[in-house]
């Protein structure tokens, strides 16, 4: 059990990392820093060397068991800024752990291999922290992804890679690892997960999984709140997914609940992917035929309007591409308070 | 003083012009439409010929004073669509025109000359309409842009391109034209016109206006709402800026009053743009320095998603460059809405 | 046995149907039109409305047993242009005809039907045409791909498309096409045509195959030359595959064939891809992992920029994604000379 | 007088930095380093994080007194590779310094103060290597560009930048660097330098200018020949600016004198436009009108895909943006190559 504090600090540039003084002035030390979760400003796919900048210049100045989660992607309005999780000394409401899987070999991407090291860590974890699991909010991972190189070793190894489109090797990668979730916090079962990942049908509420060519194994964060509502002075945190990308409606609701409560948003995550079907509500949208454009790249300006808008902070953590993080063509949202 | 009408429908492609069997469907025929205006799904910048493709499809089948005007970009979750304005036989509240300055010489693009035939031209269409300034809610324009070939002949004359930038000179005819719209309707002396162009500072809060390489002249649509609230069975307009780009509280107040009045929305007219100041209430954003993807594109994707998320609907007609078309960073706004 | 005689002109826009009054210029009437092969300045991938607009602006203009061709993307130095294929009252030393498939249904697109299709269309071509195989030079196919509206009729069929990926759709559509060609020129066995969609090996040097979403059928053009070495005051046509992107030395051999024969070059048409093993010659290339350019546009602005630079033209017909078009990383290559 | 060898290798990332393994393998010491001159895989614009990430990497891995010169963009065929200049303990026919200008204000980028700056260290370099201005075959700059931020600080000092475009101000800092080396080699006289900033007309032979975020100052290299053919065993470079962007036969000219030395190319560094005009020998070109893929882009791509066919190699430096580096439209060209 970790009761964990939450403090975000925008970024100059992915190679910024004047916020750790920030966080010092807010009476913390590095030490105390369980992960850096960030959003940068690339373009959030495959060659997106923001996010490896990012990770490069902070891995040498956090504790050796923290990690860090690096999303790319500040399209529209959302600014450049990176969250700290820190060990508090004492209780907050929240509580969180890090974990790791073990490196995943290029074959392994996006494959039942790949959720069972999900679904395994994932679950040492939250026996870890002495949680049940409908007190986790939620499970943000990031993941690798196929670049040509791994492709490469994978054709050399006479072995088949789950697609040969290194764009699309991100969803697969981030698929397995909501899978691996779901199995870890029972909302499929251990047997269903060989299907869900034939049928890409199931999905967590609970899941925010990012890919990146800067890893070989799959970070992990788990956050949990304690308590059904936050107490003055406590931190609270509350998940319900998106039914679809213009879902203003759960953003509002989850708003009025920490309202009531006399909270204040601290941070929202949330994923958002552009509908499968080509459709929101039986509109055609465009961002599946966009060539010149990734859908995640349009489905995070989007999200990330509507999200800031309603919130009034541009510093939100959206990430692109929901596949079986929340509904289809939804994505999972989770918004952490503070009561003052 | 016509009265018009105001419908619209999903297109399946810029090339679909089944939009109008719908029209009969609705009881119109095809020549009584005013004009066309539509979102289609190019890039909305320079080499958009989903623009050009729909002007070419339509332009044959509406009468000869009717206007087309297509805005290029449906990022994020909006949909293409086509809205029409018909003349109606009888009152509905709502009241428009249309008209086209003559054709621009290529070194004329946003200039004073530009503004100056803007003015003229609005002018005329307002008196034409018999309506008062304030009456007026919104005043659409498509205007040309340089292409190439535009700054080759601006050389070969000797003269000089207000810019040798064909993206740029996108924003600098929509400034002209936003400019001209201001004088016309006396938000900026006609004195001010020379100066504005050079500063870039004074904004209509009624002007709409995009570029497209489709075009020499300018094509403009005045609408204007002629009573201050709508009456049952009729329709309504009102419009207020955007003060930046997550300016929900200014969308809400619009539905709010079309709420109190029993209306529901029928389509929403919006401007986006990315601040030049490279921040949104202190925040900085990276629409100004993202190379791979244009400033309007995300401005469109992030306010599209935020305007259809509150409205519940994304057919609307969101434009992205929102120069001198409501304050800097924030864009007009008018919704035209229906009382049952 | 047709003879045609071919001309190019550049196009100052995909709408500019002004190449007509130059073809008229230079003595053919609009009714000798066989084809009319283009280059358009679009992204070449699938929301490129620069090829629907051509096909468009000229499907109204030429016989309606002529077809239209649009490649997109003219990255780099090339030039966007039209090439006709026009009937000659005489012989030329070349020969050509063009076709159709039937419409292909949603589901078949890229499939063995695809390639079923177009194999018994090349075939019928071919022996209209009355040429040996050899004799042939080029096969030119336009085909299909899956729109997000596609992939929902398939879907709503209980079927399953070769891809839910646009993009990729046009890769398997070319490719499916390619090998129609490959079996109708005896390059494979019609045996071969189901093992050949699977592995993605066998590959034809005549075949050039682009995808669009401006059709639904196949649109064939097959070129022959007559005789080995072109006679004075007549046409010759030499193919030869490129072996990888940066095979200048079969470009430059096939220049030196036609300059001893004393030719001038009339019109290239190449093939281009980024090689699927993320490597030229040992070295790696980035275009499969770059999520903002995707590697057709790449592979035509390097070719483009090779094959301009030898020839001394930027008016040539450079196409992306080669799959099944000349050897893997490779493309084929056909040029068209005339000797005075 | 600093005699220097030059060895390439390929990297994997841009963070890759084991080439110092190999450069070691082949007898030189990471002491020994005097520049590091690479091509990182980013878009090679304002917001291009590889050059950032390959910076902060090598950076700590060199002697103080190096300079590190990224240049982004890979696209088409290009391998991303690192050249290393290394100070070498005999003669060999080249020498090479490199330095600094002071760090330039924002409002400085792209003025008469840049040019000034970079005259006089170019100046001073020359004078140390002990070269006329004709040995000097090559002299390499990185320099800033502005950013949004730069952009607030001039507003905020009531300065005018230069542009208020990020994108534009790359080429605007290119140029000031180009007038200066052509001031420093005579090419112009100092009294010019003024001038030329406005009418952008004359040009360096020798220049390679590039931007980056990544810097305040502008990291200089200068390249020099000692002799007028390369001996055995020897070091040469020639070089001579190409007329436009397919000129061939001024490579072909280059690669033939090498040849005839018995000479084998080490490395190329070549510069690339989009002719400003529109046009390449007439044709008309794309590149200035394609809102979807910056012009250096396809500029790099074009080019690179000539040289590397001509020269049989991926790994050649190709930058984009050549405003004052060669004649317009064209770009400088040197060729180094190592008889053996």
């Amino acid at each position: 059990m970790v009761a964990v504090d939450i403090l975000k600090f925008p970024i100059s540039s992915p190679a910024d990392t004047s916020p750790l003084e920030k966080l010092r002035a807010a009476g913390y030390d590095a030490s105390q820093i369980l992960a850096v979760i960030g959003k940068t400003e690339g373009n959030g796919c495959v060659n997106d060397f923001s996010r490896t900048l990012a990770a490069v210049v902070w891995e040498s100045k956090i504790p050796n068991d923290a990690v860090t989660i690096f999303s790319g992607g500040t399209e529209g309005v959302l600014c450049p800024h990176v969250t700290f999780i820190v060990r508090s000394h004492e209780a907050t409401g929240l509580s969180a752990t890090v974990g790791h899987t073990k490196a995943l070999a290029p074959d392994q991407v996006g494959t039942v291999e790949h959720a069972g090291e999900v679904s395994q860590t994932v679950t040492s974890l939250v026996k870890e922290l002495g949680v049940s699991q409908e007190q986790v909010q939620l499970v943000l991972i990031k993941c690798p992804l196929l670049t040509s190189e791994k492709l490469e070793t994978i054709r050399g190894q006479g072995k088949h890679p789950i697609t040969t489109d290194t764009y699309e090797s991100m969803a697969k990668s981030r698929y397995a690892s909501a899978v691996g979730i779901a199995a870890a916090l029972d909302e499929i079962a251990e047997a269903q997960v060989e299907e869900a990942l034939r049928t890409e049908h199931p999905w967590s509420a609970k899941a925010s999984c990012s890919s990146g060519a800067e890893l070989d194994d799959c970070h992990i964060f788990v956050l949990a709140s304690d308590i059904k509502s936050a107490a003055q002075g406590q931190l609270g945190a509350i998940s319900k997914p998106m039914k679809d990308a213009i879902d203003a409606s759960v953003i509002i609701e989850l708003l009025e609940q920490i309202k009531k409560e006399g909270g204040q948003v601290v941070q929202v995550f949330a994923k958002a992917e552009a509908d499968p079907r080509g459709q929101i509500r039986g509109w055609r949208h465009t961002m599946n035929t966009d060539s010149d454009l990734h859908s995640t790249r349009h489905a995070r300006a989007a999200v990330g309007g509507l999200i800031a808008g309603l919130v009034g902070d541009t510093q939100v953590y959206v990430s692109g591409g929901a596949e079986g993080q929340g509904p289809s063509g939804g994505g999972s949202l989770c918004i952490v308070y503070r009561v003052p």
